[in-house]
C-alpha cells in the first residue's frame, strides 16, 4: 500500500473539514486509493489556541514554511490563503519536489503561471478543485469530463456572497445597504465586503476557469470586473416582470478574435437552471463543441463542501502517487502548450442590455430615445413603460438584442445627455447563456 | 508518445459522434493525453450501407467479435447496445487483454458484475460514462469528485423520452397518448416505447449508479420500477397548483437498514433545480456527507454528447495506458470489496405521497378518509377540495407526511374500498430531494 503523508498548512474551517473528512471515510478513501493516507503535520497560525476540530496523532507547529520541507510530508496542503506567506509555501513545497494540493484561488490567479510552470518542472502535481465553487467538481468536469470538448464557454455564479444578496434583494422590502448588513450578521459577508461585492474574489476564480477551458495562461489582465453594487431592488424587479433574474456571473466565452472576460451583474433568463439558483449555492455552466451546455451545481463554500474538493484532489494524487507519474498537466494542457489567445477589450464584448431610463411623461421623449439606438444599429427586443410617481416621470425599460459593447457605450453616453431624463440611466447587460 | 488504437463496434449515432470528436478535436486530444489516438478498426451491421460518417483510414468489418481479439486494437469502443453479442465483444475484448468502453447500460446492469470481475482479473479496464445520462461526466463526478464523501443519495431524471413527455403534458390540453404520438414523431419515443415510459431504461442507469455511490454489486434485483403511464395531465396540474412538478426519477437512498432502488414518477419541489430540467434534458442530483448536494445536468442523449462522454472514457484509458498500469477499479472500489447491502423491500420505502380521490360531495366524507389516514398514522401535510363538475362529486387531492410505503398501502386498500368514490384513488410519490 503506497503511503501518503499529509502536510496541511492552515486548520480553519476548510482544514478542519478536509481533517474531519479523511477521518470519518477513512475506510472508504483507503478502498478507494489503496493508499494509506495519513495527516503528518499541521500549520497553525497560534499553537496556544483551542483547536475546533481534532488533530491527535498529528504534529502542529506554528512555522508554515517548514510544513513544506518537512522530510515526513509528501503532499503539502495548503489552506491558509492570500498571496503573501502561501505563495512561499507553495513554491518551497514544489521546490523540495513535493506535490501541493490547495484551495487558493488568488494565488493561483496572480502567480500561477510561475508555481505550475516550477511544478512541471520538478515533476510534481498542483491541484487545485477547491479553488473555484467549493464542493462542485467543476475543475474534474472541465479538465476531465469535458476533454472531448473544445470549450465555447463558461458562466458561473462563483461567489456566494454575491448570490446571496441579490436573492436577498428580490424579496419585497430589501435593498442593498439592508441585505449587506444582514450578509454580514450571517457570516456570509466580510466587515469589509469589498474583495466578494466588487468581484475581485469571483475574478480570481474565473482567471483559473478560463485558463482549463481554454488552455490560456492564468491571468486577469484586460478582465473587465464588475461586482453587485449597482444592482438596486429596482432592477431586481423590473427583471423579474421580464422573465429574468440578475444575478452575479463569471463569464469566459471564445469569440473568433480572442476571448471575452468579464465578471459581472447580469439579466439572466428565468428559464435557465443558472438563474434558479440561489442563496449561497454556486454553479457552472459549460458548454462545450460536443456536448453542448452542461450545468454544475452545489455548494461553493463552507469547510465540508471545500474540504470535500481537497479530499478529491487528494485521492487523485495518492492514484498518481501509485503510478508514480505526474497523469495529466495542472490546467489540462503542458505549461508550454498554453496559447496567449488575446482577451478581447471591453469594447470588443457582444452581448445584449438592460436599460432603466426614468424620463419626463412628455411627447417625444421615446422617439428620441429610439433614434438614438437605432443610430447606433441597436435593436429594441422588449420595452415597459410605467409611471414614476415618485418623481412625476415616466420609468422606461428597455431590452436590446445582442450588439458590441462599442456601440451600447457611444448609445448611452448619448442617452445620459438628453434633457429629458430625471435620473441616471440604469443599465445591466442580458446574457442568454446561448 | 503512447499509441492507442481503438477499435469501435457500432457506427451508428453515437459511433458517428465519437469518429468526428477524434478528427474535429484530435489536437487538443493529443495535447490532452499526450497519445497518439487512431481508430484502427470499426464493426458496422452492414458494409453496403452507405456510411452518415467519415471513415476514411478506418477498416470496417461486419464481424464484431474479429474486432475484439484484433491484433491492432487496444481499447475496444462497445457502441452496438444490447445483450445479445455485445456481450460476447465485450467479453472477448476483456479476455484478450483489450481495455474497453461501453455505452452500454443494458449489459452492466446484466452482465456488469461477472464482466467488470473478468476485467480485474485480467488487468483491464472497463469505462462506462456513456452509459448514464449521456454527455454529463456523472459517473466520473460520483466516482473522483466525490470521492472523499460517503454518499447518502442519489436522484436523477435519467430518461429523456420521459422528461420530453411529462414537459409536454404540462401544457395545456396536451394528454398522455397525443404526446407519446408526437414524441415517436420526433424520434424521442420508440414504436415500441414501452422500454422507455415502463421505466426499463432508467432502471438500467440507476442499478449504474446505486453501484458506483454505495459500492454494491450492479443488480436490479429489488428494484421498485415504474413508469410515466400512471401520471395523467390533471395530476401535473393538481401538482403545479400545490408547487410541484411531476418528473420521473430513479433514486438511490441509503437507509440504516439498506437501500431504496426505484424508478418512479414523483412530484418534486418547483424550488428544486432538478423540477426545473425539462424536455428531453438530464440532470442527477448527488448528496454527499462533505459536500451536501450538487447537480449535474446536461445533453442525455445524442451522437455528440454521448460521444463526449466516451471520449472522456478514451482519454482517462490513454493515460492510464502510459502508466501501465489500472487506476481506478471501474466501480470506484474493487469487486471483492463490494458490499451487497439488502436492497429494501417497497413496504419499507419512506417518501411522502400525492393522493387525489373524486368523491360524493356529501358530508362526512373527509371525515371518512382522514380517519383512515390517521389510522395508519399519516398526517395530511396539506389539502385541495375542488368541484369536480363533471362527475358531480368533490375532487379531493391531498400531500402527506413522509411515511413508511406499507402505511400508505394500507390506506389506499382502505380508501379504495369507500363507497363515496367516484372514481379509483390516483396516488404518486412526493420526493423532496432533501
Amino acid at each position: 500500500m503506497t503511503s501518503v503523508r499529509l502536510g496541511i498548512v492552515g486548520l480553519g474551517t476548510v482544514g478542519c473539514g478536509t481533517l474531519s473528512i479523511l477521518r470519518d471515510n477513512a475506510s472508504l478513501l483507503a478502498q478507494r486509493t489503496g493508499c494509506d493516507i495519513r495527516v503528518s503535520t499541521a500549520a497553525v497560525r497560534d499553537l496556544s489556541r483551542p483547536r475546533t476540530c481534532d488533530t491527535q496523532g498529528i504534529r502542529l507547529v506554528n512555522t508554515p514554511l517548514s510544513v513544506a520541507t518537512a522530510a515526513d510530508v509528501d503532499v503539502v496542503v495548503e489552506l491558509m490563503g492570500g498571496t503573501g506567506l502561501a505563495v512561499d509555501v507553495v513554491r518551497t513545497a514544489i521546490e523540495a519536489g513535493k506535490h501541493v494540493i490547495t484551495a487558493n484561488k488568488a494565488l493561483l490567479a496572480e502567480h500561477g503561471n510561475e508555481l505550475l510552470a516550477l511544478a512541471e518542472a520538478k515533476g510534481v502535481m498542483v491541484a487545485f478543485e477547491a479553488s473555484v465553487a467549493g464542493g462542485i467538481p467543476v475543475i474534474k468536469a472541465l479538465k476531465e469530463g469535458m476533454a472531448g470538448n473544445a470549450i465555447n464557454w463558461v458562466a458561473g455564479i462563483i461567489n456566494g456572497t454575491c448570490n446571496y444578496m441579490l436573492t436577498e434583494m428580490a424579496k419585497p422590502g430589501n435593498d442593498f445597504a439592508p441585505v449587506l448588513k444582514e450578509a454580514q450578521r450571517l457570516g456570509y459577508a466580510e466587515a469589509e465586503p469589498s474583495f466578494d461585492i466588487d468581484g475581485i474574489d469571483a475574478s480570481h476564480k474565473l482567471a483559473i476557469l478560463a485558463s482549463v477551458a481554454f488552455g490560456v495562461p492564468l491571468s486577469r489582465q484586460g478582465m473587465l470586473i464588475e461586482g453587485i453594487t449597482m444592482v438596486t431592488a429596482d432592477d431586481i424587479a423590473w427583471a423579474d416582470d421580464l422573465g429574468y433574474k440578475i444575478k452575479s456571473l463569471g463569464i469566459a466565452r471564445r469569440r473568433e478574435a480572442g476571448i471575452e472576460l468579464r465578471v459581472q451583474s447580469a439579466l439572466v433568463p428565468k428559464s435557465k437552471l443558472l438563474a434558479n439558483v440561489d442563496d449561497v449555492m454556486n454553479a457552472v455552466m459549460v458548454n462545450g463543441n460536443a456536448v453542448g451546455t452542461t450545468l454544475y451545481s452545489g455548494a461553493g463554500a463552507g469547510g465540508l463542501p471545500t474540504g470535500s474538493a481537497v479530499v478529491a484532489d487528494i485521492v487523485d494524487v495518492c492514484i498518481a502517487m501509485r503510478t508514480g507519474q505526474v497523469l495529466r498537466p495542472a490546467l489540462g494542457i503542458a505549461m508550454k502548450d498554453l496559447s496567449p489567445l488575446p482577451i478581447l477589450p471591453s469594447s470588443e464584448i457582444q452581448t445584449a442590455y438592460y436599460l432603466r431610463l426614468s424620463v419626463t411623461d412628455a411627447p417625444g421623449v421615446l422617439a428620441k430615445i429610439s433614434a438614438v439606438l437605432a443610430h447606433e444599429g441597436i435593436s429594441i427586443e422588449e420595452m415597459r413603460q410605467q409611471p414614476d410617481s415618485a418623481r412625476s416621470a415616466a420609468a422606461l425599460v428597455l431590452l436590446t438584442n445582442v450588439v458590441k459593447e462599442a456601440a451600447f457605450m457611444n448609445a448611452l453616453t448619448q442617452l445620459s445627455a438628453l434633457t429629458d431624463l430625471k435620473s441616471p440611466v440604469a443599465w445591466l447587460r442580458v446574457e442568454h447563456l446561448a
